[in-house]
């Protein structure tokens, strides 16, 4: 048996489609839990590199999967031969960068939110695999909204979807979360948290937001100093359906997500049965009662798993089945509308390009 | 204008039907809360007159009430000419005598659980009203079995017998108190706590025990010395449907009673859902939860109200419209095989008479 | 003998206090259960007189009450010598009329919403209940806002009151109906039905609104014609606190009420959870479920029970412990701003006088 | 360069643990999701082989995993070199032979339950296992027993074990299937869906059953001409807790576990609250309902997924860290006492080896 003979040999019995060769650019909490997950948890991937302006990190997750280079440049990263797709969990402000490399070079990339730093930016994203997808037929863009893939929100769009609930009239959304890190500030909680109400807006209802309205209830004494929390956020539709937000991020108890769609012929809520109940003493006598997650790795670890195996495998078809750089665009757009309409006090109209 | 055409014009204006005029025998714990719910919640009837073996507690009662006076001796107020009607809340030993003399008076009575201390007695006592009613056309005995008057169990009867989860084939009991006084047996659990699961598997089902097993599980640590608690007991039914019932009597949590009826087109249960729902730290983290009533009072106190209301208003009509001495005496026939399965380990089967 | 020793000497014989003699004007739908309750389950009170424009209707109520009497004229019910008190239970529009009336009779009223038809009218009712209380130390009128006495409302101000969830910063209210009848405006919606939310608002906050924005989403297709249905109304106190309500009056369902308040340290929700789970068929396969009430008198009518029998109580005692006449001109005050804010599209702030 | 060289230094290039490859007996229902699970949501393993006495069914499924072998005689598949872990989903009557052979080769495998056909083949394992164990220090065998992977039934046993309800007294559990395939017979209820509530109460009691009760409540007129459904089976652990079963596999509906373990200190339920609540019309007005998994796959699909997941993880260890031989004799041991407890009607003791 030559040496050529054996190779074919074992590539006969290897025989199975290459994994997917990811490079995952930021290793922070999101990224690493990424580099986990792709390593752990999903088929047909595995890590070929990682990359991290800390490059002690990089070497820390790197060391924990068989085979992963660090490679200090995230561009250097994207541009690897030896890398098939990109995983994007940078700080937000390099996205916009990193993600044109991945067009440029005609690759996959899941990009965590935001797409770019604001919505100029986000429209060149869009232009730019507009241009791809003229030339080459395909779409390398998905953007990280992973609610979109959590069972219970699946199951509510395809109940509106398949007119379970009659024309959807008015959304309710509650968001809260138990304590935000130092150096939060009220116009980072519309761009990083109501964001997700945004995209979750979008996808039930299946169209833009054309005006957002914050105001600003008395705020807990929990809240940072000069930090308004709660916030009361409503976004209007082009079609005229009404969403209203409770944004809390200093609630001192747990996360929790609640989406209730009320429509002409009914109405769905999710986010609030789950689970184990028990009883114990509570406070003022015996509750009932049902855990609520203590943040949104818990709650929404499900729906990152689903999110990136999904991607993997569009990825293996040459194709992109998540939210794409238009819904990043959109919730940009919107988010910038939020912001000044935080500032102004004043309902704000969104102002986007036609698609 | 005379006197008396005074006390003709005043008659015309009171000129509604009297009120029932009622005694109270035994003014405890329950019958001073059918006192207080006569007086303060029931319409169409007043207490006349409360008698007590503790003249002094008796005295404190009827000083709350305007024109209560107290009758030391009970079947003196049974024969009080100024009484209507009797509630019996006394001892159970006192039972048997009291019923006897309001059924030999031919006056309503509401008499609390048990009818009398065992099953011969009770059928003496079913025959006695039988008796009265050949000659009258009146029945005149309520039993206390008040879970019947309860909205909710009230609901799950309609709904079986209106054919809503088809033909009812299994019932799965829960009965459990936070704790019970010192000196209950045992034995007395079968008697005072499952025999109200005996009278709702009757009430549901609508027909009777043949047979009863009680097993012993494991004792829990917070038992009182030689009492056996929980118990798991069997209830079969004559036509051959099944009930198992949790008895757990020192829980040190609450009240709580749960029943689910399975049938052969569906199930429903109750006891589950009720009220607030509350988040707050829990032990483990965040919790939702609901309060389960810490005691049988809070439980079941508009099931007392309804079930007062609904007597008086049929003793003022001159009939019975809850559960009859039939049911007094099923449940102590039950009760007594009960009492036996405990003794010997084994599957009893009910002796009863035909009805 | 005189006619006063007499009747001296009779009511020494009846020897229990006189039960109140209640007059209720109007007797439609509202005003006849009023009288039902107040014959059937109330105690210490008994309906003496009815009133109603449409004197048969009164005719076939009285009927039904031995020794109730018609009187037409609602202010010569008032004026009686046989009657101790008044439920006003007539169209808005004669409500200030008639509780005027009894306040210069000096006799208990309880007065269904609204208090009158708009805000100065009654402060005016104010000021003259002001004037009477500065002469006897008594109040007269409770204002009809019953859900203070339903047990799962009750429970949530006493939960807060009692700092369960500290300091309560957003509200969440849902007020659904299955459909409303032909002539239902816009205005009237808000002043008919989400001045429950109003009163709500201030029963669970205990402090004043100060603003109100009315938003229209896109209306269901189920809406009569020119009515905007759901709103969206955004209640804003005087410390700072915000309550949105969505009032949804053609869902084709239920009646549904539902109320979150959210709190700095915890929060807690009312309208949710309620009574049977059933397991059946439904859209889509099998489901657990639980019903919603029909309408508002399934909903509430144990508040409506507690508030009249409290009402009774009370003015037995020459008290009045509901809402009052301050919390009838504040909703007015409300739902006014409410009106111009629906007809202009704007924020707009409540105009009030000082306490 | 020799044969071996070139291996070697592809295996180094290759440089990542080359993924365990498989070999599923048996691709029916079950068999052919394993497949599907290993292929698109597992990571670490590879589905190598298939083997199914029906070869075009074999042949079908292979032809969707690239790569992916028919070996006709599951014998030859245990043998087949580039075997390193098989999937047992045969018919039970070939799992003892198909277990020994994977045993004897010394490689991984995760047997669907049952072990084999009886408690004597079932030892007959056990002793197997433990001989290779011996010598080797490695076990080699999980049970199917998938449920012990579900979070809800994790978190229970978490939480009996954290200490979080006292000792565990009673457990109720309820399993309910819609329909069950012709032939099945009320012995093969017992063996192949009572089966898993055995290894759920010794996996959350942590103790062996002891005794065996079956009884034969009234029968849903849907159950298949002579089968006994619903049964009533009473387990009784040796350390005196009791397990009540409800097992009704014809209820028309849908698939429900359910599952409450009643402690001294507290109790805990799983199985009841799931999801998205949705409100519409059902039998009798409005309700508010959560959907009832349609099946076992519906509701134990993330079981088996994290199932075989971590099987694969623990089989690249050299480990296993699910239930093994023990639990898979103990089951049987269990149910031939419970067919034995059906067939005469009496209380069965559990005969078992000492572990």
């Amino acid at each position: 048996m030559t040496a050529t003979e054996v190779l074919s040999a074992v590539r006969a019995a290897v025989s199975v489609p290459a994994d997917l060769r990811v490079a995952v650019l930021g290793v922070g909490l999101m990224g690493a839990d990424h580099v986990a997950r792709l390593h752990g948890r999903v088929s047909g991937a595995r890590v070929a590199v990682v990359s991290d302006a800390a490059t002690d990190r990089a070497g820390r997750v790197a060391a924990g999967v068989p085979g992963c280079r660090v490679v200090t440049d995230p561009l250097a990263a994207v541009a690897d031969p030896e890398v098939d797709a990109v995983v994007i969990a940078s700080p937000g402000r390099f996205h916009e960068e990193q993600v044109l490399a991945c067009i440029d070079r005609g690759i996959p990339v899941l990009c965590e939110k935001p797409l770019t730093m604001d919505a100029d930016s986000s429209l060149a994203v869009v232009r730019a695999e507009d241009a791809h997808a003229a030339r080459t037929g395909r779409r390398l863009v998905q953007v990280g909204f992973m609610r979109r893939f959590d069972p219970e929100y699946a199951a509510l769009r395809e109940l509106i979807a398949a007119g379970g609930i009659g024309e959807p009239l008015v959304v309710h959304c509650a968001h809260r979360n138990p304590a935000v890190p130092a150096g939060v500030t009220t116009e980072s909680i519309v761009n990083d948290s109501v964001v997700h109400e945004v995209d979750v807006a979008r996808f039930l209802l299946d169209e833009e937001i054309a005006a957002v309205t914050v105001l600003r209830p008395r705020a807990t004494r929990h809240a940072a100093q000069g930090l308004s929390d709660p916030l009361l956020v409503l976004l209007e539709t082009v079609g005229g359906r009404m969403v209203d937000v409770e944004c809390f991020v200093s609630t001192g108890l747990a996360y929790e997500v609640r989406t209730e769609v009320v429509g002409e012929d009914g109405s769905a809520m999710i986010g609030l049965h789950k689970g184990m109940v028990r009883q114990h003493t509570g406070p003022g006598g015996a509750v009932r009662s049902t855990a609520v997650a203590p943040g949104f790795r818990e709650r929404f670890g499900l729906a990152y798993d689903l999110e990136v195996q999904r991607w993997v495998d569009a990825a293996r078809r040459g194709t992109v089945d998540g939210p794409g750089v238009w819904d990043g665009y959109a919730a940009q757009a919107v988010c910038a509308a939020g912001v000044e309409a935080l500032r102004t006090g004043r309902r704000t109209e969104v102002r986007m390009e036609q698609r």
